[in-house]
């Protein structure tokens, strides 16, 4: 059977991880395909880096994605560029020339995944992107297919490794948000600009996507509630393992009687879940299903190899594919696109979760009293509570609680009036706090 | 488009639930599969059972399993009969017949899956067994798909839930294992007569299918080490925990430069690795690939709805290619089946591991100095020693060493040897141990 030959675009980390996982495990991959998978065309800004790559190999490297896009000999589109803008114009051509796509673009799904899963679904082409979410851990085919006689309930994720270096240093050594985050950018771990992975904006691009494939709607990044892990206070992270919890970034979304709850928040977790113990830049996912329950799956997030593994299971996927007709295909999304359900995203105020609080007091008769008046009046009800002094012979202390579910907008409401109360000396310190039982 | 007909064959735990997860996500698997697919006949001995079971739907029943292997109509056989003499024929007899067979007769697949894999093959036909290896997890799909684009290097898994949960209520508890092999009985974990699961053979089957999947060999069942849990001592899962390791039964199968290591056996595993943490029932498995690295994948191990999402997910699989050419299918034993390799089953002595050793010896001067002689002599070099008074008072100790990676002959060898020194009381215990590191 005649080849079948991929135009591959940008050699950056990725890009460069595929080429040499293709071409290290060549005899590995065709003892699976029976057929060879041949990288024919390479578009890079950068040729001369291009043409390191390839050293000697019969490829085709070009400065413009385009070309390779719109070229007949090529079956596959693998896109590693990067970006919304060059990327999504690439893509969207590429399609329209009947390429089957590839993509690792987690930003760009999310945000444009809509208009590009209809471009292809019009066309007839596969978009496959399992290396976009949680690097060589396949997720997006268990949730696509190994899942597939369930009702998916829930979706919990640590889905950032840099973000989880950051909590699991500042939980082995004691250290505080700022120091580690310099460690991480000097390892390598974090970039030059981390704001993508420390305020969450990261897992929300990837729990976007597989809320779309876990329920069946479209993309819908503008409604993610984001929040990052830059305020958390070292101080909190020893207090929640106290209590016998750990903290960690969470990418969360799951079904619920109001809707699609889709939010990306740390959150304590208890200590005894395996998830709680994902430590480094690991990643790990947790999928509740009606039918098999709570199934966990951890591995590398990120890094040249373990994406390249996910960019390649697709590849083979599709080439399997190739000819074959829409219904043998799985759908993109996991659902036929033309049933898509319109369930609306809850908004953050109508997420029901424990919390855990903490509040910087002064040390006076009374104080407690108040606090848990107001907590009462507003419905929230206490599970463990305890009082740790600041510094020793400081007035201050800590109150720490942990509160039974509760509505957002009443814990809301409650850390409102208790912030002005007299005794307050310092802003409340709110964490929420997920049981991810079975 | 025409419904798929499926023939469902036993209405036992996973009969039964294959049913009603197949009745109760009917509308959720149909936005997925765009087809309808049906249970249009069940075969059970007992057929009052599958009567209550299909209350009033549109399903034949029959006490003849092969009447359902033979029926024009049906497309699909689900095999749950179990046990490998029934089993085994109407299996061939579907395929004879051009029905795609779905099984999770792990014992069959392991003693006569090449028999069932050549006749699926010449007849052109699909067997899918995900339901055959760690129930809910889709570890089949993982190893086939997921991770195509590795070279697999080795697997460890906990993929037996009874001897788990005895393991873990030892270490929990303190109690012994002929104490919690009674609990478990009571609380339905252990079967009446429980040596599949506490002797490893049960284990042993699962690994055998995995070590095909993985490495592109035929199954071997009768080349796998097994060994199972049931003497182990509470004294050597303390220990264990004391030196910072906790004791799991182990399936590993493993590339070497001589073959493939295929074995079960009991194994300390660091405490700090997620797999040691593995408790209860659950199952886990560890999947080492030269591109991906360790990734891990955990769920319910059995049980009438995890196992029943596996087949499902086969059944919603093998729906989408039921016409679909050879090429465009996955192949059963994810290589094809003509390039399937040779590579031999390492013999266990030639297996390489790290040993937990506990002699028992008579407190005396020189006891050390003989035992170190013979390690040497043997090239056994020594990890992490510890010595322990059996009981207050008594003139026994326990001398418990950790060595480092040593042949298993070697090992033998040595054992042998302390063995016939004067102070030994009692027998040697050894428990191999595994890393697991990436």
């Amino acid at each position: 059977m005649k080849p079948i030959y991929v135009g591959l675009l940008g050699t950056g980390t990725v890009g460069g991880g595929t080429y040499a996982v293709l071409k290290r495990n060549q005899s590995e991959i065709s003892r699976r395909t029976g057929r060879n998978i041949e990288i024919r065309m390479i578009a890079d800004l950068d040729q001369e880096k291009a043409r390191c790559l390839t050293a000697g190999d019969n490829v085709t490297i070009t400065n413009d994605a385009f070309e390779v896009a719109r070229h007949p000999e090529i079956d596959i589109v693998i896109e590693l560029i990067g970006g919304e803008t060059v990327a999504r114009e690439v893509m969207l051509a590429a399609i329209e020339h009947g390429k089957h796509v590839i993509t690792a673009n987690k930003a760009l799904l999310a945000k444009h995944g809509n208009e590009i899963f209809a471009a292809a679904h019009q066309r007839g082409v596969i978009v496959a992107f399992e290396a976009a979410v949680a690097g060589g851990i396949p997720i997006i085919k268990v949730l696509r297919e190994g899942l597939s006689a369930n009702r998916i309930e829930w979706i919990a994720g640590i889905i950032n490794g840099t973000s989880n270096f950051i909590l699991s240093e500042m939980h082995s050594k004691g250290l505080d948000f700022s120091a580690v985050l310099a460690e991480a950018q000097r390892l390598g771990y974090a970039e030059a600009d981390p704001t993508y992975d420390i305020e969450g904006i990261d897992a929300a691009h990837k729990i976007t996507i597989m809320a779309a494939l876990a329920f069946g709607v479209p993309v819908r990044f503008d409604q993610v509630y984001v929040e990052g892990i830059t305020r958390l206070a070292n101080e909190d992270i020893r207090y929640a393992e106290e209590l016998g919890y750990r903290i960690k970034l969470l990418g969360i979304t799951k079904r619920v009687a109001k809707g699609i709850e889709l939010r990306v928040h740390p959150a304590l977790i208890p200590v005894k879940r395996l998830i709680a113990n994902v430590e480094g830049v690991m990643n790990a996912v947790i999928v509740n299903g009606n039918a098999v329950g709570s199934t966990l799956y951890y591995g590398a997030g990120a890094g040249a190899n373990p994406t390249a593994s996910a960019v390649i299971a697709d590849l083979v996927d599709v080439a399997r594919l190739l000819t074959a007709s829409p219904e043998q295909r799985v759908p993109v999304l996991a659902f036929l696109p033309e049933l898509l359900s319109d369930t609306p995203i809850v908004t953050m105020e109508d997420v029901e979760t424990a919390h855990y609080l903490r509040l910087q007091v002064t040390d006076k008769t009374g104080v407690l009293a108040d606090v848990t008046r107001v907590l009462a009046d507003h419905g929230i009800s206490i599970n463990a509570m305890v009082q740790k002094e600041h510094h020793e012979g400081e007035d201050k202390v800590n109150i720490i609680m942990l509160t039974h579910k509760t509505l957002e907008r009443q814990v809301n409401d409650a850390i409102a009036k208790i912030q002005n109360l007299p005794a307050m000396i310092d802003q409340i310190i709110r964490i929420r706090l997920e049981e991810l039982g079975s």
